[in-house]
């Protein structure tokens, strides 16, 4: 997901971005393969030999994973047609690429494999709203992105308010009232965007959400444990008087962190899709490397600086993630165990 | 139509293209407006409560132009719906806006008008190929864009060929066997183009070609006059040693200028539309305002800065269209008689 302002992100960033996306796309891939084949009903779309099979990549950012992915969602759906005896009506397909306006489209589709099985599309606009057609769609995914906020709450920002969110940058180790309202925002989010989904989806679509989670909702986590980092960083950058702290009250991650029981509270709020899997997984299993400050800069800083940048000025960024590493490595033990409970939602669904 | 370099066009140009394309674009709205209520006979698609009328903009550069037009298809689709009582299923509309893959696309997508009835999608990609799957698209619609090549014909730039171009940036006043280069490279891309709209139209569906035209083959016209300006303009620098003479015999206007026979021949060759509305127009009638060298810079430089700084350097292209503008002030009472025997080429094409 793009995050308003890509010209913060340099290119080596950007490669490291891809390295940590790869690891949790590989627990997603296994997931949406096994969607295909088990949950892929092509039979019941009907298609003629002239069909056309849709597929929407919501939140799709830059860079060749998106186009990985897409790939393999391509051949999955391929080889569930000839298992199912389409062989002679297999579709073809459109893919869909969608992010926010200010995403790079423009590197984006410079950047398209050449060689593609499908005719491609970019569709500016928040999925928080509806962005195609009446039953047009037969394939959404979407990966790391419904955890953006549409905005960040109002209410953080008045000083007037119980959710006045002095000195803190998210909600973790707020007052109630700041989780309150990231939770409402969220819980809004998720309305449209499944309000909008089902009315895009044909009946018998699949969707494939795949987003970072808790276990339970409250719970310390790796995701939290890295916003205490980053902020209390720019806390003592405002100590030190390098940034003020009237800055620091005014910044918050539009970022809300979901469990599996919420989630599911939300897609059965809507009515229209069927919980078909929902996972929550350790995107790090099988890797052997430790999590170090350094890593985790590599993995964060590429999807963080642009907004930090805006809000803060550019000269702060190299010091303050220089910060957050040393922050990091004080309690990468705890996020390693953290880990281990599962970071990653994988979530199925059906539309009925 | 991106001229595949846009970092060179300003803002004041673009404004003023803008303007030159309104002229032209008011003559083409008649005949949009014209080919749906006359030709176009929705009842024919089978449209539930659940369908979708496409339209491809093919060439569609960036700048309200643009979305003005797509509005105007969708206004007139809308009214032909209700007049054949189709009220209570008036399809939802997206809107493929096409061009080449460095089209500024970025600019198209924040640019998008925030109120629109249509579902945006972007498609990067020549159209002189598949863009969009079989039988996708209701509307095709593209202004000022066929005539540009896939590429300049390869035997220009070898200097054994009859047909090496030396001296001249385009086929008017060169030998023959340039202009049939020129033809030769634009039959092939309008059969490759004609191959790939016949697969993705609907039978029944609508084309509406808009693009520059001569009234016949061979003609001197005001396209060629211009060409020539231009030519000369960089022969002359060339003798005061601003640039190369070898730099001015491999620069090639990658653009051809067909005729109403030559464009019907190519249909016809096709098969897979039938000819509905095909007119020659001045798209300068009506119009007052004289034709100055000033005002060709403006409507011309936007869409020519680009290639041109490629190959010769941003430094000469103020000297350059300096020249071309007082070239043009010598040929413009030639060129005001030119118009008026027609130098835009609109055609209705019915999907067969």
């Amino acid at each position: 997901m793009d995050t308003g302002d890509g010209a913060y992100i340099d290119a080596e960033s950007l490669d490291f971005k891809e390295e940590a996306r790869k690891e949790s796309m590989d627990v997603a891939k296994v997931m949406i393969d096994d969607a295909i084949a088990e949950k892929l009903d092509v039979k019941k779309f009907s298609f003629t030999s002239k069909s056309t099979f849709r597929i929407a990549d919501l939140g799709c950012s830059v860079g060749p994973n998106t186009f990985n992915v897409m790939q393999n969602i391509i051949d999955a759906v391929q080889h569930k047609c000839q298992s199912q005896g389409l062989t002679s009506r297999t579709p073809e397909f459109q893919v869909f690429f969608n992010d926010i306006p200010s995403n790079n489209f423009n590197t984006l589709f410079t950047t398209l494999p050449p060689e593609r099985p499908y005719f491609a599309a970019g569709v500016p606009g928040s999925f928080h709203g509806r962005l195609f057609p009446e039953s047009s769609l037969h394939f959404v995914h979407s990966f790391y992105a419904l955890h953006f906020l549409s905005e960040v709450p109002k209410e953080l920002l008045n000083k007037n308010s119980p959710a006045w969110n002095k000195g803190r940058i998210s909600y973790t180790c707020a007052q109630d009232e700041v989780a309150h309202a990231y939770a409402a925002q969220f819980a809004e989010d998720m309305a449209t965007f499944f309000d909008a989904r089902a009315k895009e989806l044909v009946v018998d679509g699949i969707m494939v959400l795949i987003m970072p989670a808790i276990p339970n909702v409250g719970q310390s986590s790796v995701h939290g444990l890295m916003s205490d980092c980053l902020g209390s960083s720019l806390m003592d950058m405002a100590k030190e008087g390098l940034i003020s702290e009237a800055q620091v009250d005014l910044f918050n991650l539009p970022f809300y962190i979901t469990s599996p029981k919420e989630m599911r509270e939300i897609v059965e709020g809507n009515g229209c899709f069927r919980i078909e899997k929902m996972e929550i997984q350790n995107p790090r299993s099988g890797i052997d490397a430790p999590i170090t400050g350094k890593s985790c800069v590599m993995q964060r800083r590429a999807g963080l600086e642009g907004m930090i940048s805006k809000h803060f000025g550019a000269e702060i960024v190299d010091d303050l993630f220089y910060r957050f590493s040393k922050k990091i490595d004080e309690v990468s033990n705890l996020m390693e165990s953290q880990f281990q409970e599962g970071t990653q939602l994988s979530i199925v669904l059906k539309r009925i």
